[in-house]
C-alpha cells in the first residue's frame, strides 16, 4: 500500500479544514496516511499522526470548525532542514507529499522535489492551494479568500451603519484589512454598498501609494455631504514617502500592520475630527459565522481532486480553480506545475480591477453569494 | 391625534431597530409620531421626521440593519437644555416622549421628567432599554447583549483554533472586549469552551483587579499544557496597581480601550513569547451575521409592550425584561419606575456569576442559543 503524508502550512482559512477532509475521505480507503503536524515544522522533526480509524474520524469531525486541524503555522526550512526531509520520507517509504498552503508552501514544496531529484528519490508531490489573501497565481482565485471577503464586506457595511448613528459622537472609521501585498480583500469592503452614503468612502490598496492629499479630500467631502466617512485600508498600504508598517518581525517573517492607526493619527491632526481606527484582525481568517457556502464547497472539491490525482500519478502540481465559462459561474480544478505556482510570487490586483470596482464585484460576486 | 417623540441614543447594539420597529408598527395607526434624530442632540436642536408613509415604511425595513437607524450618538444635556427640549415639546404639543437606550438615556430622561414636573408639563415619559454592555439593573437582561455576547463567544472559541494552529508562531492572544465596568461580555467568551485545551484560559474582568501574578501562572501553564494560550480581558479591566486605560475622552465620556495591549507588553517581557493583542472592535455591537433571534425577538417586544403602554398611560417607566420561571426559559416586559433604573448605577455581574462560570453560563444560555 502506498504511504502519503499530508500536511497544512501558513495562515489558517476557515475552510482549510475542508480541503484536508474532501482529500482524506477520497484516499483513507485506498493508501495509508500520514498526518503531519504543525506545517514543515513537524514535517522537519517528523511529528506526525498515523491513520488510525479514531484519526480519520476526527479529522472528518473538525470540518465545520476554525483554524488548521493538523496545526499549520509558519516555519522557514533550511536547505539541511529539507535534506534531512527527504531522508525522513525515504525511511518511513512515503511515496506521496500534500501540503494545503499559500504561496510559501509552494515555494517550500518545490524545494522538497528538487531535493527529492537530487537526493534521486522518486517522490509524488500535490500542493493544494488556500490563501484568504487571494495571491496565488495560476488559479483564477484560492480556496479561503471567498470567506474572508464575505466577512470584509459584511463588515465593514455592518461598521458603516453603526458609525453612521454615532456620527455626532465619532466621525471617522479606518477599517484595516488583511492582504500583505495585494488589495484584493480590502477591495471586498465596498461589495456591499449599494447607496452612496455607505461606506467604504475611500480604500486604500497596496498596489497604489496613498495619497494624503486624496485621502483627506475624499474624508472631507464624505463627512460634509454624509456627516461622516469610512475609510479602507489594507495592512500593505504605504503613503506616497512611506514604507509598509510592520508589527512585528517573527520567525524572520514580517507581520504587516499598523497603518490603519497612522492614517487616524494624520486625519486627527488634519482635520481635527474624531477618529477610530478599527482592524479587523484574525476574525478574517478564522469567522466560522460568515463562511461563503461556495468558498467550503470549492475547498473539498480541491482536495478531492487532489486525492485522485495521486492515482493517476501527476505530480509536481499545484490543484487550481478555473472558471469554465464567462456566462454562468462553473469551476474545474486543473493541474499546474508547482514550480510555475512558486516563481510567480505574489499576485496583486490587476489594474482593470483596480480602475473599475464594478467590474471586480462581478468577478468576486459567485465566490461571495450563498446561491444554493 | 396624540403626539408621541421617539428617539434612539447612545452606543447602537444590532437590534436596536427591532425595537423601534416593534414600537412604531403598534402605534402608527392610532398616534401621530415624530422621530428624533440623533438622539438627545437632535431633542435639543429640533432635529425630527414627521411621520410620513414613506418614512414609516423605510423604519420598517431598517430592522436587519446594524446601527440606530434614526441616528443615536452621544450628548450631554445641560439644564439649560432640558429646559428648552419642554419648551419644543409644548410648542410641538408632543405629549409623550419615547427613548431607547442604556443607562445615560434613562438618567436622561428622569431629567427631563423633573424638568417637565417643573414647568408643569404633562409628560409621558417611557423608556425602552438596550445596552451590549448588560449594566442596567432591574431587568434580567437588556435587549442587544444577548447578540453581543453570541459574538464574542464565537468569536473567542474561532480565534482560539486559529491560535492553536498557528502556536509555533505565536503563543499568546489577549482578545478584549467591550463592557465598560461590567465583566458580562468578557466572561460570555468561554461560553462555548468545551474542552480544556481550548480558549480562554483566562478571562479578566473589571470587577476584580487584574493581578500579574495569577494572570502569568495561567499563561505559564496553558502554554507549557497546550503550547498557545488566550486571554480574554475587558475593556475596563485595571491593573491591580493601576488605573483604567482610556482611548479618548470624546464629549467628556470616556472611551475605554487598550488594555490588551499592556498586557500583551508585559507578557512578552516576562515570558519571551510571541504575543499579540486582538480587540475584537465595534463589530461586537453592530455584526449582523451573528444576532441571537431570542435577543431579536425579545428587542421587538420590548418596543410593542412599551407602545400599549402608551395607551395605558403608564408613565415614567423602564419596559424591563424579567424571567417568568426557573424551569422553562420564558420571560415578560414590566414597568420599573425609570427613576430606579436611573438612580441604580451600572449593575456589576453578581460575585455568584464571577466565582462560578458555570452557573452563569446556564443563566446566559437562553439568550444566546437559537433555539427556534
Amino acid at each position: 500500500m502506498r504511504r502519503i503524508a499530508i500536511g497544512q502550512a501558513g495562515g489558517p482559512t476557515v475552510v482549510i479544514n475542508s480541503t484536508l477532509v474532501g482529500l482524506v475521505k477520497q484516499l483513507k480507503d485506498e493508501y495509508e496516511l500520514r498526518f503531519i503536524e504543525d506545517g514543515f515544522e513537524g514535517l522537519v522533526d517528523e511529528k506526525y499522526k498515523v491513520d488510525h480509524e479514531e484519526t480519520i474520524d476526527w479529522i472528518i469531525q473538525q470540518e465545520d470548525r476554525a483554524g488548521a486541524c493538523l496545526g499549520s503555522g509558519r516555519y522557514h526550512m533550511t536547505a539541511e532542514d529539507i535534506h534531512a526531509v527527504i531522508q525522513f520520507l525515504k525511511r518511513e517509504n512515503i511515496s506521496t507529499l500534500i501540503f494545503i498552503g499559500g504561496n510559501g508552501t509552494m515555494e517550500a514544496l518545490y524545494k522538497i522535489h528538487l531535493e527529492a531529484e537530487k537526493q534521486d528519490y522518486d517522490l509524488q508531490i500535490i500542493g493544494l492551494p488556500k490563501t484568504v489573501d487571494n495571491d496565488l497565481y495560476h488559479t483564477d482565485h484560492a480556496p479561503g479568500f471567498g470567506s474572508s471577503a464575505k466577512y470584509v464586506a459584511h463588515s465593514t457595511r455592518d461598521l458603516s451603519y453603526d458609525l453612521q448613528s454615532m456620527k455626532n459622537f465619532e466621525q471617522v472609521r479606518i477599517i484595516e484589512t488583511m492582504g500583505r501585498n495585494a488589495g484584493w480583500l480590502a477591495a471586498a469592503s465596498g461589495y456591499l454598498k449599494k447607496k452612496e452614503f455607505e461606506g467604504p468612502h475611500y480604500i486604500a490598496l497596496p498596489e497604489r501609494k496613498l495619497c494624503e492629499k486624496g485621502l483627506t479630500r475624499a474624508v472631507k467631502n464624505a463627512v460634509d455631504q454624509f456627516g461622516y466617512a469610512v475609510v479602507v485600508v489594507s495592512e500593505g498600504v504605504q503613503w506616497q514617502n512611506g514604507s509598509q508598517i510592520e508589527r512585528a518581525v517573527v520567525n524572520g517573517r514580517t507581520v504587516l500592520g499598523g497603518i490603519s492607526d497612522e492614517i487616524a493619527d494624520y486625519l486627527r491632526g488634519k482635520l481635527h475630527l474624531t477618529v477610530r481606527a478599527e482592524s479587523l484582525g484574525i476574525n478574517q481568517r478564522c469567522a466560522t459565522s460568515l463562511v461563503s457556502s461556495i468558498d467550503k464547497k470549492e475547498a473539498y472539491l480541491v482536495g478531492e481532486v487532489g486525492a485522485k490525482w495521486v492515482g493517476q500519478n501527476l505530480n509536481n502540481v499545484v490543484a487550481t480553480i478555473q472558471r469554465t465559462s464567462e456566462e454562468n459561474y462553473n469551476v474545474e480544478i486543473k493541474p499546474v506545475p508547482i514550480k510555475d505556482v512558486a516563481n510567480s510570487g505574489e499576485r496583486l490586483m490587476p489594474d482593470e480591477f483596480i480602475d473599475n470596482l464594478d467590474k471586480y464585484y462581478e468577478w468576486l460576486s459567485p465566490l461571495i453569494e450563498d446561491i444554493e
